[in-house]
């Protein structure tokens, strides 16, 4: 028996989970947000009671000092040495880990010089890291990466058709994100399916605000809607995913504006944003189609044909599919997006829906397609954080 | 019966096609190359016969004139009031034009207007009206639209994920084009089946370099792969369709360069060209692929591999599909392409290919699917000029 902690470092946030390894009891979960103002929140859940303390968090350090001295004052740990391991999220791993690693020298600083693929995430994945490796000496530590579960594509799928020494010079290519939670959705749907993960194709649905698919056959990924970036690939809460490049010119020379600055606009004010005018929030989608308002209702729709559409491709690719998973903020809960994904792929794939279990469903494991469907349809909720704390105790034979 | 002549003017060629109709009997054909330059080149089919001419051509009005000289000098009309119909080709319909059109005055100044949309073709194609219109004053002319045909798409689909105000201030959107291909190859393919196009599902692929898809419900397209502008959708011969955006502002950082210059690359030294290293030509890689070329095979691979994805997006949004359509150089002569392509849908498809029979047709109508198959396979050789000799027809009532 031993406490792990799995670590979410941001620019200014830090979420946290401490789990009992093996029986995967989780002791206490929380996060900080706003490091770097005067006006920080810190939450962690004592007793499954919300604790929020707002005070100046100046840097992670203190950040990182905040969660441990909770732990201690709240009798969450006795002491910090019965912490053994700490798993790190590390957004981009690059072609250099197709999977987790145990922290070294080597590994900081090929994950600092991966940086230049992942500049908004990995610098601040390493500060988290080594406040962690600061504050608790006598733990080890292991990065988990967002992009391993994917470097099992093929270059066929993960080369862009653009000049092949781009890939050779730059390492520009599909690396697609979200890795850990496709990883974890598709092996527990095969779990609860009673199949083994290898005999199966399954196609993997998270949907948040940020949101990619990815095609995993026999347990292996062969393909995601992530590219280079986590612009690409389906529309999302702000992000266009996949557009004709030439817009971004034409959009230049029409707003006067930089491409840098187009970019932003891609990623910070267009997907569901950018179409409704509203929000970049399904649950304010749903609201607007409520009170009939048109732009929300193509909001949705656009939306389900591009993750339908998706969908096609990978159905295409893997020949038959054993199941379909939703997973995400939103593939766990929104009932209505869900049905209309559904309502558009269940034709072509031969799925026998049950869309009134659908419709009162949220956040459990559960399959919504009836007996005798093609394809199954399942949500699962993901669990990216307890697949770090697996990780970390594999790893370091704890 | 009356003669009609089928245009389509670029920026420095003018191709041209001489028709009797209703008998839809070809009368001859030609093009014109290198307008603008000292070394124009003028080839003209007589008696089935190619006769090339080289000379200079120094603008669109000289070209015309070779054309209507060389149609009364090899005696293919006695006289220019023969021809009483000139159908043009023009690139963009914009939103204005969901069928073709007889040219008048308002007519000509919104393809003007359009030419934003299309810099490089509206204007040319204004050029080879108006040369026509000077040197055929009794003709009456008609204007068919390459985005015409796609103007029954859907809202839902023809919007990108951007904000909405670009599509009502700038009428950015997905128009798709080859539309004029993917009408004609979806009736004829409707007529060599014995079906009414009404009743079918079809996919049409018009690979040449450049290439799109469309799906066709009932003889509408509902959607098509390329976008705002014809970079957009699949991998082409130059051409990189459609990659995370993000891609634009790491390049121009890397390689120093400007958005314009980077989108030029996706446009002139992508897609085959910039994966395989060797040449943009189909029939190159097909060369290499034999001389034991990896990133030859590697281009077969990845373009298979979009054509097919894309295939799949449409049979998801369809339903079921009736036919799938290949035309266009490489579609219908490119047995290589095909089969790879058709290896990689058949399974999730239902379709029963004969391999050997497409090993070796090549430009004919002809089905490549085996009785029983769920879904169809066919070339049908496109014909543009016939349809836009057709709809000259019709529109003047001849």
């Amino acid at each position: 028996m031993t406490k792990i902690i799995s670590v979410n470092a941001g620019s200014s946030s830090l979420k946290f989970q401490l789990f009992i390894m093996p029986s995967e009891q989780v002791l206490t979960s929380g996060i900080i947000e706003r490091i770097g103002l005067a006006d920080g929140i810190f939450t962690i859940k004592v007793n499954d009671q919300k604790v929020t303390v707002s005070q100046p968090i100046p840097d992670h350090k203190v950040a990182v000092e905040l969660v441990l001295n909770a732990l201690i004052q709240h009798k969450i740990v006795n002491s910090l040495d019965e912490i053994s391991g700490v798993g790190h999220r590390v957004v981009h791993g690059g072609e250099a880990y197709a999977q987790s690693v145990v922290f070294d020298d080597d590994v900081e600083n090929t994950i600092e010089a991966l940086s230049e693929l992942a500049p908004l995430h990995n610098p601040a994945n390493l500060i988290g890291y080594r406040a962690f490796k600061k504050e608790l000496p006598h733990a080890r530590h292991v990065a988990v990466f967002d992009t391993a579960f994917h470097q099992t594509m093929e270059d066929d799928i993960y080369l862009y058709p653009i000049p092949y020494e781009y890939y050779d010079q730059f390492k520009i290519r599909r690396y697609g994100f979200h890795g850990t939670s496709h990883y974890y959705v598709s092996r527990k749907v095969a779990q609860l399916m009673g199949r083994s993960v290898e005999d199966i194709n399954v196609i993997t649905c998270h949907l948040g605000n940020g949101a990619s698919l990815a095609a995993v056959q026999g347990g292996k990924s062969v393909n995601t809607s992530m590219g280079f970036t986590p612009l690409a690939g389906i529309m999302m809460g702000t992000r266009s995913g996949d557009i004709d490049p030439a817009i971004i010119t034409f959009l230049m020379q029409k707003l006067g504006k930089t491409a840098s600055q187009v970019i932003d606009i891609l990623n910070k004010k267009s997907g569901m944003l950018g179409v409704s005018g509203l929000s970049s929030d399904a649950r304010d989608i749903d609201k607007g189609i409520q009170d009939g308002n048109a732009r929300a209702l193509l909001t949705r729709k656009l939306y389900a044909n591009r993750v339908a559409q998706t969908i096609g491709s990978y159905f295409i690719q893997l020949g038959h599919v054993d199941a379909i998973v939703f997973t995400g903020g939103l593939g766990e809960n929104d009932t209505a997006v869900r049905g209309a994904i559904v309502e558009r792929i269940q034709s072509a794939m031969g799925i026998d829906f049950n869309a009134e279990l659908n419709a009162t469903s949220r956040g459990k494991d559960l399959c919504l397609s009836k007996a005798g469907s093609k394809t199954q349809v399942w949500i699962v909720p993901t669990n990216e954080e307890l697949v770090i704390a697996q990780d970390t105790v594999r790893l370091l034979g704890l």
